[in-house]
């Protein structure tokens, strides 16, 4: 496993389901979480043990609210740890600042609000620091979708 | 020790100041530590049952940016907690809502943005349930604060 | 009753249902209001005197818009009060604000959004205080709590 | 004294002082009252009765924070209330919320933050409602203000 | 005609009722016109004069968006303007400031997002003003909501 | 003339000094007016007709607070209307609002908060549609700010 | 081609349809165009080259979220840009901000939020510069506008 | 060069040491530029070559206002990018925006207002991936930390 996703609720999965999909895009071996910072602690503590000793490089963290899931994960890791705002209430501006507003030292890579497919993107971009084949892969992913937005939208569009 | 009063950076302490103010008005006994919950997480659980076993009975946490303190104490304790949000930045906005946006089950109680005396006078509130000798001194505090206000504003003001 | 909890408006009804639920959880005596700090302050001043005469201990009160309500109870009582902001306009920071700013010496114990949940679990939290009894009720729902959220997602999730 | 100015702290005279000079303009009677919704409540309502009694016709109240006392007043008395929203925090739009979001039935005529003169300019409109003589004060004022405007700014200006 | 109504689009006609109906409750008689300060400024002018002419003593006047409906109308006369912030983007917070911030000596009395009942009643209590016929049914009216809120909630409710 | 700028208050002078600066560069001819659109209504609507017959292109208008300014002058004209947001309470948010949502069929170009340089590049822009000669300019005051950007931070940066 | 219309998804098409129909009103000739700022950025340079030997004038651009779009188009070419902030998360405000707050130098002419309509009623305005044709029609437009709004509200509007 | 630190403006320098101050503590080379999205695009994209050619792995880029460089810059690489909101109005929600709310498949990992040093770690923590020797040095860091907040503190704080 290369890349751990943790969320507080089943009921983020659809949210949450877009990190899966950038990861499977590069091939990227995942596995997915539902997990509190606030109701059960120890075994978050006990999971983050496990994953990193099955190799876990980078973790991505989904919450909403008071959000303290990615930058609780952040406490416990040297892991980059990416936080994904999830719109539960505020239009998830509660939730963004939570994330993003950590102190000095222990930083939480933030994404757009519900935007798990970037937290998926910037995960494989972490993986691909010293890898020159996942670089290649992602610049042939770049290609491709240049390549396929200009296919779509080559007959213009009628206004 | 009754209440413990947390807070994560010795800059807080003149914010914080407000809610030791009153809990001495009432000749509550507090200890002030100075813990952060994402830079001493083990430092933190370890104070929390210390403070528990010596009978402290309310909690307060004052914090500022993503606010995470007073959030991951209620996780870890079944005392109730008091947040205080910190403004450090984006006028407090950031703290408030990292404070009492909590999740189902793990509340916060929270006062107002500085605001620490409103903490401290909250968690005499708490004391004083099932405990009428501390309701009587915040009734007598109630009728001094009146007496007082109308007292300094007796001669009107000029405008 | 032990806890009263108060909201203006029949409308609000569904929203605080939360709070009673988290109070039948502990066996704890409650009762409910409809009442307006605005439109009958007289009622409202007489039922807080009866529900202290009656042992009282902890009052609840749910509000949106300028959301006075918890405020003005709280200017009335030396009992701790619990405001919930009731989402009407604004996403709920109307009365978020209007609930958690309080000035110095009458605060309220604001919880998030909508969730009076929360205000049920903080009234369980404080009834708790000197009674050992209730704390280890609360330590037993947190150990429950666990257990169901554990099993619950004991089989993983699919992403 | 056709009209009572409110205001929660001494503290806010400076900001308050704007409607006495609004009113001064027009030879409008007014008296100030440093009174609190939630400190003195008692007091509040007598000086509110009173100064019915005197022939009161329009009530300034400024607030800061959760600033109830605009509302609050409204829902002792059936004159028309201007509340100004007083900045103490987060740029005075707690204040602002607090004060406009009032529920049906109760109305609060709200000016701009800190903008204490347009209270006192608006109750004397209000006073001018069925007075021909104010509403031709009012009309010269205007007059007067137009020709004072072009004349400081006759010159042009030099950027 | 006692009041005038205003607003910019027939889109906002279900809004503004509300002013209609509060002030038919007192028998106040109104007139409703749809007019921009934008698109037909010169009409607006027009009708101006000719309510002015026709006795009318307080003018409501809601908008949605930038709003400046209530504001060009405070500019164009001395009788009182009450505004009703409509919301049409942003929960109606660019209708609230752009109504309620406006400059030093041209006031409008803002009420809620959306709260055209309580522009209504404001102008019932700005007219009472030298009237204490219509205090007195203010007076009556108030009791009538008391009682009716006591009624309407004798019989509790249940949580 | 070939714009005309506006603002309401000396006391914003330094803050639209910037659109003239922007208009200096290209040789541009302007002229400034202090006018406010509800303190002199008719003072505005005079010069707004003066300054199309001497042939003006173009309308900069800065205002804060309720910020009518601009869309009032834009409901005059069929000339373009660029407006400058003027921070002077809420962080300029209230003037930004007030300024950009404007109803439909009446555009206001708005530009950054206090950006009133910006309003003057904009209006140069304006001036080059069907202008080869400006346009050229343009071109060329792109170029130099490039090169000179690149002198400028030729020697690096040392963190 | 007078007129470039740009966004970055054909899921933009019905919000920036307002666009096309202003220009439509005054037969001015427009072409639209899918394409992103952040994906296919050698594809918008390369239009942007064509649209301008063609003869474009001036670039309506919509974008939604960070809303790079407008700002990027401002800063390759030297016609004016007009922004049109595209509500798809935070109420549009995050779009707001992108497209307006530009520095100093690179303005971009902002609209409201999904108020397409007026950025193509701000073209017709910016091309009718040294343009008497277009000047008439504009004024022409004006008129017929004030003389539907006063027909279909001419019968009044019953409260 | 391992990261490369860009920014808009010399004037940001300060706001932006923290990031070098991050990195130093690792001994990771590092290299800054002060390069500007919109007025100097090319010059931008060719050092984005370069500092490519020169195996560098993570960008870090800080910016205020619409703050597009951190995303412009992710457009055109597929190198992590950290972006930093700088605060230059709104508190610094504009940037914030600007830099979180990235379209699908383009994301910026954003760090808090300000906090360029969480930017730094951030980037030793990306570099650490597949990289054990750095991931102790992480290791490392976050004892000394530890330890070092517990010896300031150790004497606990008087309030």
């Amino acid at each position: 496993m290369q890349v751990a996703i943790f969320f507080g609720s089943k009921s983020d999965t659809e949210v949450m389901r877009g990190a899966a999909n950038a990861l499977k895009e590069f091939g990227i071996e995942y596995k997915a979480f539902v997990l509190s910072a606030h109701r059960v602690p120890e075994k978050l503590e006990e999971t983050l043990e496990e994953i990193q000793a099955q190799g876990c490089q980078v973790i991505i963290a989904g919450a909403g609210l008071a959000a303290h899931l990615p930058g609780v994960i952040a406490s416990k890791t040297i892991l980059p740890v990416i936080g994904v705002p999830v719109k539960a209430a505020l239009e998830g501006v509660d939730a963004l600042y939570s994330i993003v507003q950590m102190p000095k030292s222990i930083p939480v890579a933030t994404v757009g609000i519900n935007n798990s497919y970037n937290a998926g993107m910037l995960a494989v971009q972490m993986l691909s620091v010293n890898n020159n084949e996942l670089k290649n892969k992602l610049k042939e992913f770049r290609l491709n979708m240049k390549k396929k937005f200009i296919e779509e939208n080559a007959e213009g569009v009628e206004l």
